[in-house]
């Protein structure tokens, strides 16, 4: 029998908070063992009603009320100032006092990168921590980090994201042993920045790795899985993240004009309508929700901030999934 | 009546070649006007039979035999050394000596960026050439550099850039005045990395620039045309587009998957032709092929390495606008 865990929820956060929260919550408990309960911290009277509407929730949802909210314009230093009661700073130090085994926030990214920093610490041989998230490909989905955590790295840290990423990948995607490539922009030793090639360097003569560097990947190897593990800055993964999304969203969008506009188009629609939904579900962007904030001492999961219950309930089973298979510890023992 | 245009042709240069290079020449001249020529740089026993098959091509495409090629492999410095008789470097030397208004090569692009910036040098006020291309988007195309001649870059190398890009943008995509954003990981003025902040505070305050600087764009506006211009460092700019052709491809090849693995999708298939062309032919990258090596003084434009003829008269046609609109000449007004 699995472990019972407890999630704690920012019942604030996200442009679709509290209401994405509570039925990501809903949703996410039909695909978890009976064991897992929640946490949710926020407006009482706004949380309570929501709550009641779902009998799935019953006694395994308890409301934490608190009044201060992290707001989306807050800079990470007000938010660690002024933020100290909000529902997000609250929710972090449950997992620092042992009161739940993960977080879950689709609010500020800089704010909770922030809050859990100062409340979690990194990892002994963590320097920096970094945004991990999964990106689907036609094989399944490979781990890109960093996302955005650090505009600059140098290479102990992309080194360091290699463990960070190796883990997420055998943890969560359930891969014995990942193979790991560094982005840069050519695939021959002599190409790219300084920093990566001394990574690449390190990564090379690393001997008890547990896992398998395979040298340097370029762009379009972010989608095709030639790799599990895919490591650059946060500065290059977070644009090429948004690059993809802005993509996937463009293409789909363009697909249905291109049907709309072509009248014959219609008829044969009925006929399509269930191979255009399969590849619809393959690009959904919210089965993907859930970026890992790797590197701390405890599990924070940051979800999409315009998450709504689907993306927020992909975010609680990466939490659950991270918790229960223990990350921290398997990353404390590969560092 | 437009200015007789002569192009240099690196007839060897390119997976396909020289066969691309003839066949995409005779694709271009069916929409270039007449006066238009070619000077093709290779080994004539070769390209003699090929440009035989084609009556368009006769009294317009002079073969200049040249035995040396620059190989795929060639490093940039052992180009400069050993290949000083190749079909590239001839094909440059022609636009130096002003016997051709342009050159178009698919091969080496390494390269063909150290002979062009050797034979060529750069104009007076661009520190560094880059690499500059349209990328396609549903209200057309933007203008995003460097796409990897620089792997990291200044301030003043990010509004040179800046610059460069919005001459081309006026040139090829006949924008009257472009707006110019430079990628970065947020929109707010804090966020990034110290010289695009830099670079951002330049442009704010660049008084007589002939486009307008809007601030800072992310990875999602490469593909909806919020700007027309994207500034960026090489190393980014080149991992950007390689993810963005990776997953063009990706989720083309994921749509024909998703519709052969439904049965029923196969009825359908008729009546959706047109609407699956119209959409496939928006993200054809051959459509876009044709990336020009800017600040030089002289026009140098590099096809796709494994371009066919379909994109290389792309890269053809783009060698045209950029010579017969006097890009050089603009952009010395502008720096």
């Amino acid at each position: 029998m699995s472990k019972a865990i407890v999630i704690a929820l920012d019942g604030m956060g996200g442009d679709n908070a509290p209401d994405s929260v509570i039925k990501g919550a809903v949703l996410a408990l039909k695909k978890l063992p009976n064991g897992v309960a929640f946490k949710i911290y926020g407006d009482e009277t706004k949380l309570k009603p929501l709550i009641n509407q779902h009998n799935s929730l019953q006694g395994r949802m308890e409301i934490i009320h608190t009044e201060e909210v992290v707001l989306p314009e807050d800079k990470p230093s007000f938010a660690l100032r002024k933020r100290k009661k909000s529902s997000m700073k609250l929710a972090i130090d449950a997992v620092r006092d042992g009161d739940a085994d993960a977080v879950v926030s689709s609010g500020n990214t800089g704010a909770l990168m922030a809050l859990s920093l100062f409340t979690l610490r990194t990892i002994e041989g963590v320097s920096r921590p970094a945004i991990c998230a999964p990106v689907p490909n036609p094989k399944g989905a490979s781990v890109m980090l960093d996302l955005g955590a650090n505009v600059e790295c140098d290479a102990d840290n992309l080194v360091q994201f290699a463990v960070m990423g190796s883990d997420y990948a055998r943890t969560v995607l359930g891969v014995k042993r990942p193979t790991v490539g560094l982005l840069n922009i050519g695939t021959e030793e002599l190409k790219g920045r300084d920093e990566i090639r001394l990574a690449a360097e390190i990564l090379k003569n690393k001997k008890d790795a547990d896992f398998e560097y395979t040298g340097f990947v370029e762009g379009d190897d972010l989608v095709n899985g030639r790799v599990d593990v895919i490591v650059t800055d946060g500065f290059t993964g977070n644009i090429a993240l948004k690059t993809l999304e802005g993509l996937a969203k463009t293409m789909a969008r363009s697909l249905k004009s291109s049907i709309k506009s072509s009248p014959l188009a219609w008829f044969g629609m009925p006929f399509l309508s269930w191979a255009l939904l399969s590849f619809k579900r393959k690009f959904d962007p919210r089965r993907y929700d859930g970026a890992v904030l790797a590197g701390l001492n405890g599990v924070v999961v940051k979800g999409h901030g315009g998450t709504d219950a689907i993306g927020f309930a992909s975010a609680i089973q990466v939490a659950y999934q991270i918790a229960s298979q223990d990350y921290a510890g398997q990353l404390k023992r590969h560092l």
